[in-house]
């Protein structure tokens, strides 16, 4: 059986490619899923894609994800900086996960340097554009595969 | 008459019972639910349960409550310590409510240390497991039959 | 082409007019709706008034607004104090917009002191009741006036 | 054998019911003692109630306790928030022990917002009243019988 | 009778539209102020303005107001964010009064994001130019109205 | 009826004159309790001297102080710091008490620059010596003198 | 030759009386300057007494006391919580100084709970109204007697 | 004639040897006192030793100790970092002490971290178990030879 | 045309040589006014004096010298920390200027550390006494043919 | 011409897979650098590693690589949280650099959470362990290719 | 075999001795590496002693005791406060250590009341000395005896 | 004999020229070193200059000038913000100096503000580019001269 991996966009990120292009790049989200998923097929891997303004369809999309899904990529945009109930819901399914984002948010606003998700992420990538989704990709299925070797 | 109490449930409590019971205990919401509801029947309390994963659904059930509801018992999960418009929504409405966590949240992660909802419950309960909605329903109605009192 | 105006209410801001006078006055949202209905008429601008408590429709609305609206007014109610998506939101669509508050939140709980809007807002009018939201309008039309004049 | 239980009460709680009603209700100590007696007479509990106005015997009294009482109730006071030596006391022993405040401590002085026993009391009550004490040693029993079945 | 209004304007504002126009515009002071008497002789309005450098000029006119003055519209520029003495000033007349800055000063250094007058004045206007001082005027007019109306 | 006053004095006072003097000065508590009961006796004020290194001590005389005592003139030395327990005691017994430091504790170290009494009392004098001492024996007959007046 | 005492009292204090009761009592400065005046005489005192809203002639006229003034009584109302200026002047003639407050500054805003004056002055007296001058200036003649005699 | 040392120990070190070995070590307190009674017999040292639960009772062994004891070595457990009297009693008579600790605060809760006597000590030991009392004491000792040598 | 320059000198500077040499060396203002004005003539500089007590007049000489000076160096003195004003005025009319303090004020007061002026003035010195102002008026006559060079 | 990468590895990555494999994983330098030798050779890249304990040493291999080096890949380690003079190395050559690390450093010590070069990196993978480095290597690529082609 | 322990001195400790004696004694560092060196020989320890003003030499040391070394006696100096690479080796190497200052550093700046090594040391001694030195080494062999028993 | 100055330039001032002329201006450090050299023949000053990107070189340089060095003037770069080393090795050999810096530290990155440096300095320059080795060359002559006046 393939892995099952699951990508997760948060609030504003459909709107990638329309405004912002000095933080988010000049891509769509669609142009980003559709890249995502060819390399997913390359690697045999069930991916789904989702993005939502809504922290309650994020967060039931996880709850839904538990027994279905084996790993989680995610950009949670604004919600990193927010959502308590983001992390609990992380937290409820332990789903492991790799935390993403398209731009630096060191460079932004303090109040984008602090996440509620990365201390229970596996790891997080930040700053390399859209390229961040392939290498979290890749990451995964490397975890994936080494945890079904143990 | 007898008394109507809501009983309000946040996000990730339809998980309950499925993991980390380290925090949250082996019963499910549904058996909480049922246990209350049992309880409720003994005093003659027209008791109502609603979980959401939606801060929205929360506020407008809240809303809904207005001249329907005399006393709510709220868990607001992850919404505690970030949902000012929860917070909003039970001033709006001027209905009485206790506060229950069913873990110790001093024990967690400082960002758990604060509620924006306890300066305006009447009171609070928490660590004490599932037993805490049981004390919380206790205490509503005698909040509510001294007050009939007066 | 008359300028198109977009009138945005938070949480609880539906509730307006039936409790908590002291912060918010006795006029419901329906009256100050009505009221400014009729300031836009006169200005023959086409506003559109919209009120949610929930945040992922804010973000729509404001995402469909893209290319269809001039400029929003906005009482962000409790977001303003917590969500870094409503900021996003208004970033990522680049159209100017004025913070709107009933109350003079300076006299409030020191957490209602901050805001996430203020330092993207052209600017912000509090404690001025509904009465602020007439101000707002008219500034939005000479501010797109001007616009249209240079 | 019947559960030995410590009822424990801090600081200037033998003033009750003579000063300061609104934050601690009418009710004198020994009227609350009385009810709580009651209560654990009905759960053939072997209950004693002590209060001081000192540190000092608040602590010795806990030491005294190893190997003589199976669960503690205390209403710490003002030693909630300055007594490290009683957080010491309580972990000395190792009783298991519920914190109980009278009135909504969240509702008071911000110095009063910090408990040293609460994150490693088993739970927390407060700004139920007197009421609180009932929930405790319903508590109480509930976990030592559960204790016991395991 | 008529109303008797205010106009204060606090320390540098005298070098409006001769520098740093990014931040104020480029009206001078004298502009600003003929605009605005032009609008109160329209609502019948005995309006005085005042510019000074000098705090204590500020504080003896806020003094020489008392029994002279019903409404206060103020820009304090700099004096907002040090002077307690111009907050004292205005609490010891107890003549209710609008705050206004001409640039939006949540843009600005942080040392402008908190006032000494904002929790006692009635409202703030910020950012909205010189139409800021035409709509604290039109809010005075219309608040000494009701108040006579009451 | 003679009004009746406490002097209470806190933890290590008992050492004054022994060490120590450049905080405190070179008199004894001895002398200091002499000169104020002089003084008393002038006013024919019926007064009672009491110093105690216990922080239980100082409760149970406050406490016992209730209808006995109609002003307090309290030194709690450094329990004024570290004693949210006698902030309690004096606010269980509402009796009106004026803070006295023998040294300026402005000019100490920074954890003496709060005091957990101030807020709560009438009045404050520090840096005044033994003086200090007298004028808060004039300000309590004085003020005991208007209230009986009134 | 008498003793030479200056009584200065800053901004707004000329108001005492008019405005504000609650916080200042309902004397006026000149009653205070009179009774305080009186009292001067019977020491054989050459008090001379200076109000000003101004830093700049509170400052010039602490300068001018060099070499003409052994002792200053001061309120320096609003300016003790933000005048560098106001302390360095004090400091640069070295002439010691009481620092006085009418109300208890521990009751209201936290801003008002720092002086810049404290810590430089001999001591402070505070919410004991106009008694204050009284005792400031029984213990500035204390002080110089005591002074003269060494 | 022989140094005199007293060796204090403060609330809760009484459980020693009962509980919580991990951070305190197995041995109980008698065994400590004995150990370094044994060592003191060596030096020809006149040790005293003297455990409480009690401020008052420390306060006053400290006071007693004026002109009685050359040194004193002080395990002030949880008063360490709450009793500012404590830190004044030392003061007070002006008697070197070094200041130990069983266990390595520094590894525990931040509020362990700060030490209200260490900068008033001659010097600190903590995390080398019972050692830590046997190193003070040679260390006390050669202290007072080399002070008695000058 | 020789250039123009400023020397502007803050409040309690006109003191200087009397009081406080250990912060601020032994000589008067006027000393040093008379060493600056001989370097100036030296330059063949238009050097302008000016010492005042009062924030009003710094401000509206430095209005004054707008078009009329080059480059100002000026010693705000204890209005370096609290003056906003000053600041404004500064960025008002867009003058360099360098910033001097004769004793190095981190050696002294914390809140001596902060400058409202620093971060918009082109250079800082300070602690170098009297000889800083030599450097500042070498700087600026350097800094202006520079700029007439270019 | 084929790109030039420098791989530097800061103060204790030399003990990589000796200890601490809950943070680091247990492979060795060596066997991370050999593979991403590997990797960089398929690229076509001219790869050079470097590990040092030494600031400095790092810092002149970073001049060093001015007009030599086209992008860094760094895993500052320890001098991540502590060395302004690393950041300052970067900023002055001015090469694109991306910052690693190994383990997830949100999941340890508070003050690893701070990093001196996230804010002016490209970007920051953590917590992927050697695997982001090839995911480093592979984005470096990536962007000097685009870089070339615009 | 005897025990191997290194005995470690930081930054600026070679100057010892030749400048301020107040905080560090008057001995210099190798009086105090003479002492260390005798007692160990009474002891039968194989002792190496290592001072150094450079982090990386420290580190390397640190490194090649890995297997060479039982226990470390460090004096980290200044490193204490700044250095994390120094923290990372320690760890990295996982040999026992005890921390020393020879001054007592909570008597010295607040910047040095923090150590990035206390926490992860067995203990700390401070204040005491050169004596520190010895007593940390009585410790260490009285460690490594206990370890070799168990 | 001639006075002996250290001129000591630490990390990344090599760089000086090559990168961010914002900050640092055009000249190289030869430039800087050449002119500097010029200045002190004509002050017939034994003048040395000493760059690093090492922290121990630089303490070693500093140890080494004890005796053969008369003052120092330092542009401590990134070690201004992060070394207690630096300042420790001042501190030992305890010879005046004078701490520079190219640019106004003041405009950059908060962390920029603090120096561990000024507070034991001389005095601090900075923001008046390569011109403030000058002044501190002249200041440190005077400094001199005067200092072997006395």
């Amino acid at each position: 059986m393939s892995f099952r991996i699951l990508l997760l966009n948060g609030p504003n990120l459909n709107m990638l490619g329309k405004r912002e292009p000095k933080h988010y790049g000049k891509q769509t989200l669609q142009d980003i899923e559709n890249d995502i998923q060819k390399a997913a097929a390359q690697y045999n891997i069930a991916l789904t894609c989702f993005q939502t303004n809504s922290e309650e369809k994020l967060i039931n999309k996880i709850h839904d994800s538990l027994g279905e899904v084996d790993f989680i990529l995610i950009n949670p945009a604004a919600f990193t900086h927010t959502s308590v109930a983001l992390r609990d819901a992380l937290l409820s399914v332990e789903i492991p996960f790799v935390e993403i984002h398209l731009s630096n948010i060191h460079r932004r606003e303090p109040f984008r340097h602090h996440s509620y998700l990365s201390d229970v992420a596996v790891g997080v990538i930040c700053g390399l554009g859209a390229a961040g989704y392939q290498y979290a990709l890749q990451f995964a299925v490397a975890y994936l595969q080494q945890q079904q070797a143990n």
